[in-house]
Order: structure tokens, then C-alpha cells, then sequence
């Protein structure tokens, strides 16, 4: 059965975004050492490294709305693109952040994803 | 010599906005058959095509400011992504639209780079 790309990217992004809401630890199932994140111009890479960031950062709660999804396969080894915008709403914050952010998924052998390309900026007005 | 990834980005991505700027036509050359384009989430292929929608967008005259450029390795036949912020000011309008882009660059057997993958999205506030 032929999976839909587009679905299959929609999937994705709810799961990232969910967990990254709940538990940000848990986001390490979704990079491996060679995944690169960047992250308002801060390069970080591994799997380990890249959880320390999104864990540091200075606020407990928060809360991704999406606004678009679009996927394009990479061509190459059966790679996802997927592009994301939305808002990011942090407790105690009156204003949503608007941010974009793109990821680049390659196939596990289990037959899932992991991120190998994670690049974020938020969109200041 | 070693080329620095974030210049070459950013060498790409200046002349890509000053080609879009000034000759939307001549964009025919940065694109191959199998390049896709997701503008505004509509899905385009091929080169042909894609230059024939960017031509036929509503304005004769734009003008783009880049705010950011991000780069990372795709890690992939020596691909690169790029991804950037920036502003779009259209002739006759008020205020610029901001906007995001990404874009997977491929070498070609020249030693210079096509767009394999290209997804765009205004940011509306």
C-alpha cells in the first residue's frame, strides 16, 4: 500500500510537536548522532547535544499550533522534506511567536523516520 | 580550497532574489526537470513549470530583503539546504509580506549548484 506523503508528514509533525509539548526528553527517539539542528542561527549536532538545547531553553510550558504543512520527497534515498509554520505560545506570554521550521527526514531500518536536518527561526514582526 | 557552506548559502541565495527581481525568466536556469516547487501550497514539477507560475504571479515589480540564512549539509550526494526569512515588497503596496523559504541544492556536473527542492510560504501575521 502506498503511503501519502503528505499525510505521512502531517503525521510526523503532530508526533514532534506533541511530544516536544509534553516532554522534551523524549524528543532523542527522533535524532541520531549525524542529525544537525539549527536553531535561530545556533548550529548544534547529535542527538544528545541537540535535546540538551531544546531542553535549556528558558521556558517550562509551551504550546505549537500549526498553521502549514508542505512535504516534498528529497529525491534522494527516500528522504521527506517537510516544512512547517505556526505559532508557539510559552506560559505566562501574552503574544504567540510565530516560527518556521523545516526538517529533513531519512528512513530507519524499522521503517520510520528519524530528523537529519532540523533548521528553526521564529518570525519576528 | 575548502568552500564555507554559509557563503556559498548565501552567494545562492543573493542571486537568486536579485535574478527574481529582475528577470523572473532568467530563474529557468537554477531549475531542472525534476525540480519541484511548493508555492503557497500549491505543487509544481519540472522546470518549465515552475518558472511559468513564478512569472505569472500577480506583480510586475518585487523586491526582496533577506533577514536570515540558514544552512546545513543534506548529507546527501553533496546536497545542500538552505532555508531564509526575509521580506517581500510588492510595487504600489503599503507593506512588505514576510515570508519563508527553503530550498535543496544539488551539484550539477559544472560544479554549481541547481534547486531540487524549493517550498515557499508567506508568514501572515
Amino acid at each position: 500500500m502506498a503511503v501519502d506523503p503528505d499525510a505521512l508528514a502531517k503525521a510526523f509533525v503532530e508526533h514532534y510537536y506533541s511530544t516536544f509539548d509534553t516532554n522534551r526528553n523524549n524528543l532523542l527517539n527522533l535524532y541520531e548522532e549525524g542529525s544537525m539542528l539549527s536553531f535561530e542561527g545556533e548550529k548544534i549536532q547529535g542527538s544528545h547535544n541537540i535535546v540538551a538545547k531544546l531542553t535549556s531553553l528558558p521556558f517550562q510550558h509551551c504550546h505549537h499550533t500549526i498553521s502549514t504543512v508542505d512535504s516534498q520527497p528529497s529525491a534522494v534515498n527516500a528522504g521527506m522534506l517537510v516544512f512547517v509554520s505556526g505559532n508557539l505560545q510559552l506560559a505566562g506570554e501574552h503574544h504567540a511567536l510565530k516560527f518556521s521550521q523545516m526538517f529533513h527526514l531519512m528512513p530507519t531500518p524499522q521503517g520510520s523516520y528519524y530528523v537529519l536536518n532540523d533548521i528553526f527561526r521564529l518570525n519576528y514582526a
